[in-house]
């Protein structure tokens, strides 16, 4: 007979500790633990050669407990997501691995294929596209999107009220007395993209101002990471040489690309200009002036997508979720009333 | 006999293209190509139904192409090697998944387990710790560390002159005639930490500066990216109450801490305290004033590691590579002399 392999409760009964202690330290939450406790786990550990292989055992029984989360650029929004999308998984047992599909259609579609013929347990998508070439092999699988949605399939879907998020910051410019606003959109391709569009206009209308169509623009074709900063840039100089003095960034990218144009042109936020970005960063807090964005609550769709993506592997039905963004307002959205402070 | 699927070669002489262009529209590289050309590809992609599935035939020939990349956090230094290790590893049709281990060095041991148990390719690991308990079994399975390194192994590394790094950032300071120092790093316990140190106080050294442990801080125990900004914002705090006026922070997740600490203190940078940090962002650049920081080459780490773990599939020997940073001089670094400016 083999030899049993030792299990947490033998690592919590040498230690002398509770198995929920263990589990802290392994799981890394040792912040209300004590170094001393900590180490006698870990001693523990090293003394039974226990080994935490979830996985090893997951293996065996043919699960693959491997979740791949095909995001379409390296936007720290879904980095943010992945934290708290790694903390649920773990609880489960799961296991996530983050592709990227460049937001390249004929990628984004391979990687689906592949990772589907290695009997990945589910996949989280951001679709590169609000289409998708469903395949009929693809429905043994457990699909989840998120941020993005696609039309026309049954796909469970995490996602905001994006429509309502660029009402809520185009609203907060035009009560700064501002009726020229400029729009920086990502790729016209994308539901987030035409929900952020018809909120704007939506704003534009209740007060009455004349939608402009120049003062819109979309992220570049050549897509990406590097692209999306770039087309953020070169729309806030035809901008600011359109003299606009307000600019709504629809993603984390296309503001960092605003902000450079705007420092570029010796333009003052605040002073000169208006901004409100989307998604917060701990830069927006420390950047002077203080930046103003539209928060995603990225803590609360890494959860809910580990929760969901769980029950689905379960067999259970799950309902799409939209949640709710908040505006958050801080320096760069108002004028200074005074130009020669 | 079954129909022959559609080729590469197909699609081009379908298009009338070249297979290098049918090659480069696969691959989003379509900066240099017409809108016409590109759709022609599409078009010729669409009639023939050719599917792109170079991980499917690796399946076929039992190689998974599949290498993992195993991260400490969500540091953007690591998502910034990941664009370009992507973009290389597509070249040997090779796929990147990646995964965190949240700086825990149990759940780094069970991935490396998992994935060596599922027939990944290679792995490219940023080890938590500089010690690795590497098993046997593990040799058939090509490893390359790249930013720390592992002792007493024989992993090939990719790094940088870490001691180098610092000894640079530590001396443009002196240079600015600044001569109490105060040095922030992450984790005690891995080779860049003690590297970087290490470079400080050959600076110090080579100045006749005393060295003063009470101006150097380590992160907290308790890792991970918000821990790690955490503890810059509280090693900075202390500096400042220690009428510190220079900091070299050895990370970005480090500086980023730092910045909030000095932003909330109501000092300011270049009047009264000076600054270098590590790793170029966009935001160094639009940050007032512009920040002065250490640039690790993350597109050549990227690079190098797609090359050599390519090599490593193949094989063949790689020798392990250490690569220069260089010092980006901007604003933060720098005293204003007039101080009534």
């Amino acid at each position: 007979m083999e030899k049993n392999k030792p299990t947490l409760h033998d690592v919590a009964k040498v230690a002398g500790v509770s198995i929920a202690t263990v589990s802290n330290v392994l799981n890394n939450k040792s912040t209300e633990l004590g170094k001393k406790t900590r180490q006698k786990v870990l001693d523990a550990i090293d003394k039974l050669h226990y080994e935490p292989n979830q996985f090893a055992r997951s293996l065996k029984t043919g699960q693959s407990n491997l979740i791949v989360f095909i995001v379409p650029d390296q936007n720290p929004f879904f980095t943010e997501i992945l934290t708290e999308l790694n903390n649920e998984c773990q609880k489960h047992q799961l296991h996530v691995a983050v592709v990227s599909s460049e937001e390249n259609e004929l990628r984004q579609q391979a990687l689906i294929e592949t990772f589907i013929a290695r009997n990945v347990s589910a996949i989280i998508l951001v679709p590169v596209k609000s289409k998708l070439k469903f395949k009929k092999e693809w429905s043994q699988t457990p699909i989840l999107t998120i941020d993005r949605k696609v039309d026309g399939t049954y796909l469970p879907s995490i996602s905001v009220d994006n429509k309502k998020a660029a009402f809520d910051a185009t609203q907060r410019i035009i009560d700064s007395t501002c009726k020229n606003i400029g729009l920086l959109l990502a790729n016209p391709d994308i539901s987030t993209t035409s929900e952020r569009k018809s909120g704007y206009e939506q704003a534009l209308k209740k007060n009455n101002i004349k939608l402009d169509e120049q003062l819109i623009y979309y992220s570049n074709q050549q897509l990406g990471t590097d692209a999306q900063i770039d087309s953020g840039y070169h729309a806030t100089k035809s901008l600011i040489n359109k003299q606009v003095q307000a600019v709504v960034a629809t993603n984390h990218l296309l503001l960092l690309g605003a902000l450079q144009a705007i420092k570029e042109s010796g333009k003052k936020i605040s002073q000169d200009m208006i901004i409100i970005g989307f998604d917060d960063s701990y830069w927006n807090e420390i950047y002077t002036p203080k930046l103003s964005v539209i928060s995603q609550p990225t803590k609360e769709i890494g959860r809910v997508a580990g929760e969901m993506i769980n029950h689905l592997i379960q067999g259970e039905n799950v309902s799409s979720i939209e949640l709710n963004t908040k505006l958050i307002i801080r320096e760069s959205c108002s004028f200074i009333k005074d130009k020669s402070l």
